[in-house]
């Protein structure tokens, strides 16, 4: 809850000394310090105006529209921009019962594996508030990196061919061996302070094998 | 991971006591009790030819080019279409060292709140693996290009810097210079084919510089 920013836990009921217990631990997150207990599920929904269940797919309640997380946090997201929203999770073991459902607008499933439907409390909650986290409208990160320039490039085709040619590797610079190398690194995309780093390379591996005695 | 559908789980250099219990418990999940084991990053990921590392936003590892999930997930799915990808996830204590991560081609974080980016284990797991079992529509990629696997690029990274040794660019073969010659190489997102080309040429140069006189 606090890595995604959601700050307003409500317990329901809880076996009085292990809460107890977590929230005076040392390290208690202040999620958990400010928790606010509450003896049944409608008092601690009272001032919500959506209330949404999480269950399996399996769930046996068929009484209320089910949606898939993506959707239902579409929805949730509508009403969160003016009213406030509970999602009610059931305990580890047993989920939510018939009756607390009964409290709930409409429920949504987390899209599991058919054969393995049933998570982890804490991996549910985190799934379901980062899909609420989660950004439809992320592009393709802004790179701050910067790639190299053309002639950049060019110089460090030039000192590959060069260094291909002193080693032997290629027996003549053709023209299409020249090609073949362009290519090559151009398909690197490369950044410019590794191109820099390339040429520096090459450098030191040319000056190494020295001129050829021809 | 079950729930997800994420079934091949590859431990590295377990605590072997807790390996060993976890694995053998009654009720322990097939991922659990098929995860294979394997000393060292390098051979956990030799088949893999997209390693990506999993880091907050914090992290002062900056040699890499970092992705928030949804974008990073993008392009696993690409990938993921032909390839074997590798998601690298630290401990929950120290997470991933520089020395881990120089085996990555790039890093995610996931966007969490910016004063409480760092997540349990378990819930990071099912949030990123959520996002890749996430609907969309998943672009069909136009790249048929097969990148290089893990195995080759770190075939290619011990000849480059046998290289760059004999050459006398690198004094030494330290552990620096070795984790910024790793960087490098999974910088340039190689294809296959291309990782093949240059492994090529270094074997070339190599011969040609001759074994040096020390």
């Amino acid at each position: 809850m606090s890595n995604f920013g959601v700050r307003r836990l409500r317990v329901v009921n809880p076996y009085e000394v292990a809460f107890r217990e977590a929230r005076s631990a040392v390290g208690a997150s202040e999620v958990l310090k400010n928790a606010e207990e509450y003896p049944t599920i409608a008092d601690a929904v009272a001032d919500c105006s959506l209330v949404v269940g999480t269950t399996t797919l399996r769930s046996r309640e068929r009484q209320h529209p089910m949606h898939r997380l993506e959707d239902g946090v579409r929805r949730i997201r509508t009403t969160l921009a003016k009213q406030t929203v509970a999602i009610l999770f059931g305990s580890e073991k047993v989920g939510l019962s018939n009756v607390d459902l009964s409290h709930c607008h409409w429920l949504m499933h987390i899209p599991t594996r058919e054969e393995h439907p049933s998570m982890n409390l804490g991996q549910a909650v985190a799934v379901c508030l980062y899909e609420i986290a989660r950004n439809e409208k992320v592009q393709a990160s802004a790179n701050k990196d910067l790639l190299a320039a053309a002639g950049e490039l060019e110089r460090l085709t030039e000192m590959l061919l060069k260094t291909l040619h002193e080693s032997g590797y290629f027996e003549q610079s053709t023209a299409s061996n020249e090609l073949k190398i362009r290519r090559l690194v151009r398909r690197l995309n490369l950044l410019a302070d590794d191109a820099e780093l390339m040429l520096g390379m090459l450098r030191q591996i040319l000056w190494k094998i020295g001129p050829t005695e021809k």
